[in-house]
């Protein structure tokens, strides 16, 4: 069986996460704590991070390669367009919120409010906080606003492009910091993709000492 | 004719500039002030950040979407392998430099030493500096031990994440930063790289009040 190195709220694993679930992957989850990596775990990746996926004898590291190589070898569902354009859009969208969301979002609310206590590293920054819920609303306006215009966010198809987004706004919602208030068409696109059932998994997750709050499981939030 | 927003010294934008000349595409360079972006370098690419490439009439950014759009729609001469693991191994890399690299090394050095000189924030930070010039000798010995089992990073044909990591690294070459003598086997591998046609318009790179070393355009280095 494959198995998943992970930590409940990286944005990261929960990417590889929904990907594993769309393709009926059954997968062992194992946690890890990333901040005190053992010689085992440094072993399986010396890039020293989460997700490492245990698949076909191999470890496997970074989520995208992950995800684009679980695609290309199970295509159904396929999750990557056809076309090179709509690949394109698909990719740029990706990055898009695994690095400028992840710096100005995830790692500002996340990470200050989560991952710092869990690891012992003290208090939030409230400088960082202040700009992590600053820069969502531009993100969830750009969503908006490519939602307008298509039915997913990299086009008519859902693609990798909204399990990126999704894996980083779910762990937003997990500490209650999305106003899904802000725009009903980026409300309903998270209600559709949190309805599939490779979501279920995240939405089990309990994190000792931050308890979720009670729309995070719900699909009628 | 295409045209790319570009900083010279961005292991980013040289990747796509590698791209771009492998598949002998022809491309007007347009230098960009990204510390001080216009409000017309804004409307490109709302992520603020270079490269842009235009291209069939529409702005395109991220340099790992960018190039794999390039391989997909100008086949000749592949750069992506064609397996789903070579492609995976390709794609881990390039992460692994854009990421990793360029972390602990691109940034540390090149950042400190040329990006903050040019755009007026001061001096290089000396511990900054140190972790750079530390961290690029475990880099250079996890290429060499790669190249031991490969004739290019990925496999036996050279993919993008050779021009991911040659891109990187001829940033630190420019400013004398890359210890050839470390490891025969890497230097054998960018020898190789450099004296690619498309490698050209990197060697003539010149930034004002930072001259290159000797041998940063030398073939036979």
């Amino acid at each position: 069986m494959a198995r998943l190195y992970h930590v409940p709220l990286s944005p990261f694993c929960r990417k590889v996460r929904l990907t594993l679930g769309e393709k009926r992957v059954e997968v062992e989850l194992i946690e890890e704590r990333y901040w005190d990596p053992s010689q085992d775990f440094m072993r399986r990746n010396p890039a020293g991070k989460v997700p490492i996926l245990r698949y076909n004898g191999t470890h496997m590291s970074e989520s995208q390669a992950i995800c684009e190589y679980l695609d290309e070898s199970i295509p159904t569902p396929p999750l990557v367009p056809k076309s090179p354009e709509d690949r394109y859009e698909m990719r740029r969208l990706c990055t898009w919120f695994d690095d400028k969301f992840h710096t100005e979002v995830t790692a500002n609310l996340v990470y200050e409010r989560v991952n710092k206590k869990i690891s012992g590293q003290g208090y939030p920054d409230s400088t960082r906080i202040k700009t992590g819920s600053t820069r969502i609303k531009f993100h969830l306006d750009y969503m908006d606003w490519l939602l307008g215009k298509r039915r997913w966010l990299a086009g008519n198809e859902m693609t990798l492009a909204d399990f990126t987004a999704a894996a980083h706004l779910s762990c937003l919602d997990y500490i209650n910091d999305v106003d899904w208030k802000r725009s009903s068409t980026v409300h309903e696109w998270y209600a559709k993709i949190k309805s599939r059932p490779a979501f279920r998994t995240l939405l089990a997750d309990q994190i000792p000492g931050f308890p979720p709050p009670a729309h995070y499981a719900d699909l009628d939030f």
